[in-house]
């Protein structure tokens, strides 16, 4: 089966040939070449770099032997919305992410808690921060210092949102998920979203994991900020859009938030005439908690068996994360 | 009964003093004032701040009718120091520190494995830095960048070193710990100091959780630090004389080692002059990892009931954390 693969991705194509097939590497940001429109199958981050979209909108219109599509990325959104038709099977990065994502969302949380960035400033400036040392007491009633007995709020509870809470929690958080329902997943209490404004005047730390989509657009509202105890940590490895940003970097000046962990903003990349840059007690990362992604090539070689075993036009039977539209 | 509660740790006094006992603060770096030298007990850090260490060793000349010392450091070295007679029961701070030191160790590991240092750097000169972001292998070959899958060492494999392994595990790492006799502990697998040349060259991420002592300094020396991998990271939570800081410096300006996380150093503080803190890929903290003492009023109150109800002369039963001596 020809197959597709994203040239910028970073899964190798080897193991994918060694499978049987005939993998083409393609460069997303361009049409795919003639003489490889008739590939049944693409292997894509589908993610949106600049002139992305377009050349995925049109894609459709020519890839017409296109049986199915893994994408690399955890939301699948951009793919999504191209136009394929229904017959062609989409697959999503459902799991690649939640490893390193967690693994950044932490590394933000640890970084606001344990004040990495002066401790980087006065070492530039060879200077022994006894601000950042010496005794102090377990709990900062001004600002979160620890993990441990922290109450951590996660919003955006799927697989990335789970692992996040997983690991809170072995540095000894209390942790709630925010999503669309309540109820418990994953052994952790969540909350619907209705109910976040109950929740936050009783949040340490706040993570968000949210995808971009009309309804999480500015979700962290200027309003929900304000409920956040002055205390309180933002660390948000999500979408930029979904956090009102004016009004964190608000906060962050007038002191009525201890620190913010980012690593994604709007728009991305963040302008370099932003204010964001130089607000006090910020963390920022260039959204690079994820971009690597894991156990994919052993997904796309199982996927891959299942359409090249099933005959075209006949329904494709367990496929790995299909995305149900 | 009469405890001596040292007034620089953050312990209050009061729920000791609702257990019934007379609580006096004092100032660790002086003597004990005359009025209050016929006390029983003593709360200290026991650290090593400058002097203290005089102040304590004469004490056992005049504190003659102390039974009892509570450390809160995690090491009681300095006051095992001091000469007290055998007659004096001494607990220990093990445990106290576990949390927020593992949860340092991790902090650091995560900020170097995420280079935050660059992070920061970068976004203090407005630039969205493409080097830290977008598409990336899981396994950098050049460096170690996340703890998936990466092989650790953890050299100290007490109550803190288990702590730090336990969390290192939830990120995915394989981790090995390394302490004075191999064997299994806390379910790690634990190598003995003689085997550790042979591990090293295995080893993405060592972490130095070492007590100072005689047979600790300059653990890490150069010979076993030219065993490390070029990607790998060296992190030291412990005590800056257990590595040869030199070796360390040249090792990172020479690009043989990815980078180092060091929360502690030798001499602290270190010095403005030193060239470690232009190192290059090093994040350095001031000794920030510990110095808050988890559980400790628990404990104080518990080790004090038991001496209060023991006859004087009377050995002293089921204190908890007692050093033996």
């Amino acid at each position: 089966m020809k197959i597709l693969l994203t040239s910028s991705g970073y899964i190798e194509p080897a193991p994918i040939r060694d499978a049987g097939h005939e993998v083409v590497l393609f460069d997303e940001g361009r049409p795919v070449p003639p003489e490889h429109r008739d590939a049944e199958a693409m292997v894509l981050w589908g993610g949106g770099g600049s002139g992305h979209g377009a050349v995925l909108r049109e894609m459709p219109g020519y890839l017409t032997h296109l049986r199915w599509i893994q994408t690399l990325a955890a939301g699948p959104d951009n793919v999504l919305a191209a136009g394929f038709p229904s017959s062609v099977a989409i697959t999503s990065g459902r799991h690649f992410h939640d490893a390193t994502v967690s693994e950044h969302a932490l590394a933000l949380t640890l970084g606001c808690l344990r004040r990495l960035p002066q401790a980087v400033r006065s070492a530039d400036r060879h200077v022994w921060d006894r601000d950042l040392g010496g005794a102090k007491p377990v709990h900062d009633p001004k600002r979160l210092t620890t993990l441990l007995d922290a109450r951590a709020l996660v919003w955006g509870f799927g697989a990335i949102g789970q692992a996040t809470a997983r690991l809170l929690s072995a540095f000894g958080a209390q942790v709630r998920g925010v999503a669309h329902s309540a109820g418990e997943r994953a052994g952790f209490e969540v909350l619907a979203v209705e109910q976040i404004e109950q929740a936050l005047p009783d949040t340490d730390l706040l993570v968000m994991v949210l995808p971009s989509a009309p309804d999480t657009a500015g979700a962290l509202s200027r309003e929900r900020l304000a409920l956040l105890p002055s205390r309180a940590v933002v660390v948000n490895v999500g979408r930029g859009t979904t956090v009102d940003q004016e009004a964190l970097e608000e906060a962050l000046r007038e002191g009525r938030l201890a620190a913010a962990g980012l690593d994604v903003t709007d728009p991305e990349p963040l302008p370099a005439t932003s204010t964001l840059w130089s607000a006090p007690n910020l963390l920022l990362t260039p959204h690079a908690a994820g971009g690597r992604v894991v156990g994919a090539t052993q997904r796309i070689i199982a996927n891959a068996a299942i359409v090249q075993a099933t005959p075209a036009g006949a329904p494709l039977m367990g496929l790995e994360a299909l995305v149900t539209r």
